[in-house]
C-alpha cells in the first residue's frame, strides 16, 4: 500500500497488533526483489566520503555496460541521488494506485529516491527510528522495477536504523564498503566491517574514494585526505581491495549538475579507475 | 544512573511503564545542565563536511581564550571526537558510581564521547533508535561537568533520533550550522535549517567549511567544493553567516594525530578564518 502522505505513513510504524500487516509486507518485499538479481548496498562507516556519487556512479557505469539496472535512495534524512541523477520531479504511481514507478534516466538505468515523496524538498524529515523504518519498508516493496540486473542501494552512513532495515529486507544483498583514506574516516570502516559481520552481510570489498589529487594548474600530486588506509584496511581485516578513486573536482560539479561522469564517454583519471573497480565486481558475482 | 553495561542501557529504552524513571532522567539531565553556561550544538544536514573537526576547534579556541568548555561527542555510530583529541582511555567513574567524569585536555578543556563506553573500538553499535535515545540521555544526565561557560556538542549529521533527543532534552541549546559549499551539501543545509525551525533551535549561524583551498606546490588557489554556497544559502534563509574556512591539509593531519590546530600556537589560513568565527559566535552571545 502506498500511504496518502506523511501522516499516514508515520502512523504504519511498528505496532504489535499489526503482524499479518508486517506479514503482507515482506510478501510484497520478497516479490519485488524476486525479479533482480544482484543486489548491492552501498554502505560507508562515516558520512561525506562520496558514498551516494559512488552509488550513482557504479549504476550508471553498470548501465552503460548493457545491465538493467536499478539505483534507490532510501536516505531519508539526507537523499541526494535524485539530484544528482538529475531527476527533480515526483516519482509516478501506477494506475491501480499500489506501485511506485521508478524515474528512466536511459535504456538500462532506473532512479527511485524518498526525496521523490517529499514534495516540499527542503523539508527536513524529523523522524524517529520505527517511522523511518516503516517507510523504508513500505518503499522497498512498493517500487516496481520489473526485471533487473542489478539493484544498487544507497543508504545512509553508520550503522543505525535505516541500514538495519536493509540487511533485514533484502538479505542477500551484498555490501561495499566506501571510505576516504584518513585514519579518522578509517576508524568508522572497521565499525562497518564489524556491521557486516554481525548482521552477515557479505561484503564484496573496500573502496577508496578522494584518494589522489593532482593540482589542475601545475599537475603536482596532492594527497587530500591521506593515502593509502583504504588497501592497509582491507588486507588487515581480510577484505578485498577493490580500487582507490582519485579526488576529481568534475566529479563535484558533475553530482551539481546531475550527470554522473560514468554516464559519459569522457576518459579521465576517474573514469579510468572506477572502470577498473566495476570489472573487479562483475569478475566477483560471476 | 549508570548501566553496567550495553545489554542494559538497551533495556533501558522508553516503556510507558518507567515514567517515574522518566522523569528522575530529566531532573538528572536539569540538574547537570544547569551549571553550564552556554550550550551550542554543532549540526550538519550531511556528513563529512568536516562538523566533528570544528567541533573540536571550536572548543579548543575558546578554551584557549580562558572559557572553561566541555566538548560532548554524541554520535553513536561514528564517534570521532575521542581520536580527534587524543582521548583514548576509557572514561573515568565517580567513587559512588553515580556519575561519568570527562577527560581533562588542558586547564579549561574537557573532553566525554560515546566512544569512551564502547571498550572495543572497532565495534559497530548497530542499535535502532529508541535504544540510542535513551543511551543518549542517560549520557547526558551523567557527566559531572561541574561549571563551564560553553557546552560544544557534536551530533550525528541529518535530523534523526539523536538530534531530535539532543534538542528535546537540551532546550536551551543554540544551533550552529556546517556545510561544504557545493550545491548537494546545500540541499542538506537547508534541511537543518527547516529542522531547527521545526524543533524551536535557535540557529547562531551557518560555517562553510573546505572552501577555499591553496595548491601546497604553486600555491593557485583550487576550489574543492565550489564557493560561496554557504554565505548564499545564509542570505536566502536570513541567517547569519559566520565564515568560510579553507581546506587544510593540516586539519586531516591533526584530527589524525589527536591534536586539533585551534589547540596550537601556529597561525595559519585555517587558523585565522576560525578565529574569526569564534568572534562572531562570542560577539553575538554578549
Amino acid at each position: 500500500m502506498i500511504h496518502k502522505n506523511m501522516d499516514s505513513a508515520r502512523q504504519g510504524a511498528s505496532c504489535p497488533s499489526q503482524q499479518s500487516a508486517a506479514d503482507q509486507q515482506r510478501a510484497r518485499i520478497q516479490d519485488a526483489l524476486s525479479k533482480i538479481r544482484h543486489k548491492i548496498f552501498v554502505l560507508s562507516g562515516k558520512g561525506g566520503v562520496g558514498k551516494s556519487s559512488i552509488s550513482a556512479n557504479l549504476a550508471s557505469a553498470l548501465a552503460k555496460k548493457g545491465y538493467r539496472t536499478g539505483l534507490m535512495d532510501v536516505d531519508v534524512h539526507g537523499p541526494s541521488i535524485a539530484h544528482m541523477m538529475g531527476v527533480t520531479d515526483l516519482l509516478d504511481v501506477s494506475p491501480d494506485q499500489q506501485r511506485l514507478l521508478p524515474k528512466q534516466v536511459n535504456e538500462n538505468l532506473l532512479v527511485v529516491s524518498v526525496q521523490s515523496l517529499i514534495p516540499e524538498k527542503d523539508q527536513a524529515i524529523i523522524w524517529r527510528g520505527p517511522a523511518k523504518t516503516s517507510m523504508i519498508q513500505q518503499f522497498i516493496g512498493s517500487v516496481e522495477w520489473g526485471d533487473l540486473d542489478f539493484l544498487i542501494i544507497d543508504a545512509p552512513p553508520g550503522t543505525g536504523d535505516e541500514p538495519i532495515t536493509i540487511v533485514q529486507n533484502i538479505s542477500e544483498a551484498l555490501g561495499i564498503i566506501v571510505t576516504t583514506p584518513q585514519e579518522v574516516s578509517l576508524a568508522d570502516v572497521r565499525k562497518s566491517i564489524s556491521f557486516c559481520n554481525t548482521v552477515k552481510l557479505k561484503p564484496l570489498g573496500i573502496v577508496e574514494n578522494m584518494a589522489g589529487f593532482r593540482c589542475p594548474h601545475c599537475n603536482e600530486p596532492i594527497e587530500l585526505f591521506a593515502s593509502g588506509g583504504g588497501q592497509k584496511t582491507a588486507n588487515a581485516q581480510g577484505l578485498d581491495f577493490l580500487g582507490s578513486i582519485p579526488f576529481d573536482l568534475n566529479v563535484v560539479a558533475s553530482g551539481d549538475a546531475g550527470t554522473p561522469l560514468m554516464l559519459g564517454d569522457r576518459q579521465t583519471d576517474f573514469t579510468r579507475a572506477f572502470s577498473e573497480i566495476v570489472d573487479k565486481i562483475l569478475k566477483q558475482l560471476k
